[in-house]
């Protein structure tokens, strides 16, 4: 039952475009006991940030995205600099994938897609002294607010450490 | 032919979170005479405004959309305030509903979209005294940063006029 529901997690936290699934980890591994730090405390004001992309994930994940950056994030991305400087932050806010039964009606067949309620918010945050051990990045996953503890947390940055050719970030920037 | 044109115009204007199909006109209305003033020039600095939400239309329009407003429009949002003040300004940037085989990969199964190639971006500018004949709203779409012209343009309204609670506007603002 335990490791049945941490793969329920994994799953959860391949949701995102910020965090992928990664394999589990070996029995007794989840349990947080020396794990690197994680963020728990959810950057202010990142809803006001600007832009990188969007992205859909079907399956259990079922979310539509927004993915943001701070002003040093988005000034990375747009000038295609990697690594990323310390002090950028990437926000992935994810909502339910719904359809739209006003905008189907208006179309006349069912093909409309919204953010249903939010599912939750994850960041990444370059600093490469204090996230040292995880390539420089501090994962961060928040539901209602609250921070996932560091079971949780783990897969993060074995699965983000693939995208090793653009700085363990998935997202690319949609002009 | 005529028709067949202006049909498949009309479902690429409903690809739109802002601008959805209308019903065709009568015959011999879609030559723009007549026509109200469209929204011509791209306001500056749109792709550096706040997210209002996202959204995927499937079928023949594909797309994966992030509707942004500027200062005006996203007070409004958050204040609930209908209808929207003058200067309020709604962009809907377009891209390509495209799979992701990079996160695909990493996830271990197709369930992962990203943002292809930019498709259009649409704007409603509200001025209640340039865009009286349209319910104070100016309606606008560009592809590769060209107007589309006022045929095109023509379902715009009678189509978004299907949302009056709304003043209009279909999307809903995301938290």
């Amino acid at each position: 039952m335990k490791r049945i529901a941490f793969l329920l997690v994994a799953v959860a936290m391949g949701t995102s475009v910020v965090a992928y699934m990664a394999p589990a980890p070996a029995s007794g591994q989840a349990d947080g006991q020396g794990a690197p730090p994680f963020v728990t405390k959810i950057p202010p004001g990142y809803r006001n940030w600007r832009v990188i992309s969007v992205a859909h994930e079907e399956g259990d994940l079922n979310s539509l995205g927004a993915i943001l950056g701070n002003d040093i994030a988005i000034k990375a991305y747009r000038e295609g600099k990697l690594p990323f400087p310390d002090g950028a932050i990437i926000a992935a806010l994810h909502w339910r994938y719904v359809p739209s039964e006003e905008n189907n009606k208006v179309f006349g067949r069912s093909q409309s897609f919204v953010p249903g309620p939010p599912t939750n918010v994850q960041f990444m945050v370059k600093d490469s002294t204090k996230y040292a051990a995880t390539g420089g990045w501090g994962f961060g996953h928040f539901m209602d607010g609250k921070p996932a503890d560091a079971a949780f947390m783990k897969p993060c940055f074995p699965c983000h450490e693939q995208a090793k050719a653009s700085d363990l970030v998935f997202t690319r920037y949609s002009p």
